[in-house]
């Protein structure tokens, strides 16, 4: 049940923004009553779907959701209510909702009126699920990925700066769906310069998704006026170093950040952003931007498209600036999953000791 | 009943060289009667195998073979002439047999004697068991392999050379088994001065094998007298110019091949190979050796064992040397398979247009 809760709340992967992907099972023993999933930020919550489709039958039966019911008045009314309201007796949940209006609040009231608790029954996935808004709520800064299409020697370009196309077209279709489930693309002005992305989730079939911001670091804002990331349906933010002087009648929204060590402090980018509500950011950048968030130890996610190509030893290196002069620094990641996506290899990565 | 003969014929990969491996599955219908496989050069060929264990039930039964049964008379008589004695009355062979004493005279032969036969079920498998042979008899070389153990990144060594290690325990006793069926590992003098690897098959369980040869590409022979790839119970053959004095007394096999571009003639290398009956060479060599064979289109089979670390855009590169400079001039390949080995992912590709 919980494992069927968790991939109806997937469905809400690329709508829910800000709040998190929520699923919920009402079930009679066996047989399930009413299902549900939150869709989008402001509509109902996954509780209330999965209530008004189980009816009266709800009345003594068990709900499972992946996500503790909420004990505040947001949007909507708090589920736990509308949970006790139901006459539902018993509630497993896959976690504790770690939000400060939650955690905890919301057990709390339901086993006050009389309700059976259990909860943490599949976690690791619960928590796997909405590792960004965990990780904006919990560390105040998004969950950081970074996407990169690279060669099998490790090149993500020429030395030309020629990278169109590494991967094939299967590659790129499956960017999208991680494009959609991020709240941010971000890029650097180096990549709008040399490669003039759009950034856009570009589906081929049609799909619903709330579009992520798109966010260009360009500390002397030297992209503003150029570039096809000014188009698409999308907004852009722009951040910039304190000190650069802002044109008049800018209409891109914009924002400053403090400097360290010569370039924009990437701590500071992703605090702005976590502020924003953005629970994942998607990075798509070149080989310097990707190599400093690396560096400072804030990538909790690597994609990788492996095509089987050779680009040779002339071409672009994956990471520049990692620092690595022997065996015993090297940077150590585990594989969470590889998968093969028409000629290429999809790897996801996690560096340990990371998030 | 084929797909049984193959399975049964790939448990000579250890063991046949520089005989193919050929699997027999005798049949009454759908009831196996006999099966056999080749084991060992000298030894009884599949065919006599699966007959004695099928006794007089062979009489009127089918015989599936992975490969023509022979026509000649080797060390073991022909096996045409044994399936025809014990009344086989049809016979299907996943392939012909290219060797040239055999070429169609064994289907012939069962033909001449009333035997129906059929042929070419399944044969793209049984090329792609027995491609090392084929490429011996068919090309006259030896069918190249290039194993890497790379990071994801793309690198095989720091720039001091240390490469100890990049792969997991799990991936270097996968090796071995890719040594086992190799009919020679070759490797450079470079490598045998920065590593000293010793390079023999050393499997964690007993298992029956015949050792492949080892062959270090020495055109100075600088390295004779150095070195654990002169320990272990395997021959070595150093292979040097044609104008160096090979010190007296050397008691080790060596060879002069000709210069061509100042380094071995690598063709003439691979036809020295073929002559001794080499069916797969596997070479384990640094980026310099593996560039060059590369280069030269020698490469039928890259064999990468990708470890979840990045060393960094300062460490050694995959190949060298392999003078691409834009993207047109990229090196495409396919990936035959990826296979999750321990930590690490093992990734068979082979070169597009190649072998």
């Amino acid at each position: 049940m919980m494992a069927r809760a968790l991939s109806l709340a997937e469905r809400g992967a690329y709508t829910t923004r800000p709040n998190p992907m929520v699923g919920c099972v009402i079930a009679r023993g066996d047989e399930v009553v009413g299902e549900g999933w939150h869709q989008r930020k402001g509509g109902p919550h996954a509780e209330v779907f999965a209530l008004q489709a189980a009816g009266e039958q709800a009345r003594g039966a068990t709900a499972y959701v992946t996500l503790e019911p909420c004990a505040h008045t947001g949007n909507t009314g708090p589920c736990a209510d509308a949970l006790i309201a139901a006459g539902v007796s018993r509630v497993v949940a896959a976690m504790r909702d770690p939000f400060p209006q939650v955690d905890g609040a919301g057990f709390d009231r339901l086993h006050a009126a009389g309700v059976t608790v259990e909860h943490d029954l599949m976690q690791a996935q619960a928590r796997r699920l909405n590792r960004g808004y965990l990780s904006r709520i919990e560390r105040g800064r998004p969950w950081l990925r970074v996407k990169l299409a690279t060669s099998i020697d490790g090149r993500t370009a020429m030395s030309n700066g020629d990278s169109k196309w590494i991967s094939g077209d299967a590659a790129r279709d499956d960017v999208q769906r991680w494009r959609a489930r991020s709240g941010a693309i971000l890029t650097g002005s180096g990549t709008v310069l040399a490669d003039d992305p759009q950034l856009t989730v570009r589906f081929a079939q049609p799909t619903d998704f709330v579009a992520p911001l798109r966010v260009v670091l360009d500390p002397g804002l030297a992209t503003i006026a150029r570039g096809r990331i000014r188009e698409g349906d999308a907004p852009t933010l722009y951040l910039h170093a304190p000190d650069v002087k802002v044109p008049k009648g800018l209409s891109a929204q914009h924002a400053a950040v403090p400097m360290r060590d010569g370039r924009l402090d990437l701590d500071a980018v992703l605090k702005l952003l976590a502020g924003q509500g953005v629970n994942e950011v998607q990075v798509e950048a070149g080989a310097t931007l990707a190599g400093a968030f690396l560096s400072a130890g804030l990538v909790d996610e690597l994609l990788l498209y492996v095509a089987p190509v050779l680009l040779g030893d002339r071409a672009r290196p994956l990471f520049e600036g990692l620092s690595i002069d022997s065996m015993a620094q090297r940077l150590h990641l585990h594989i969470v999953e590889t998968r093969r996506i028409g000629d290429d290899v999809r790897v996801l990565l996690q560096p340990e000791n990371g998030a």
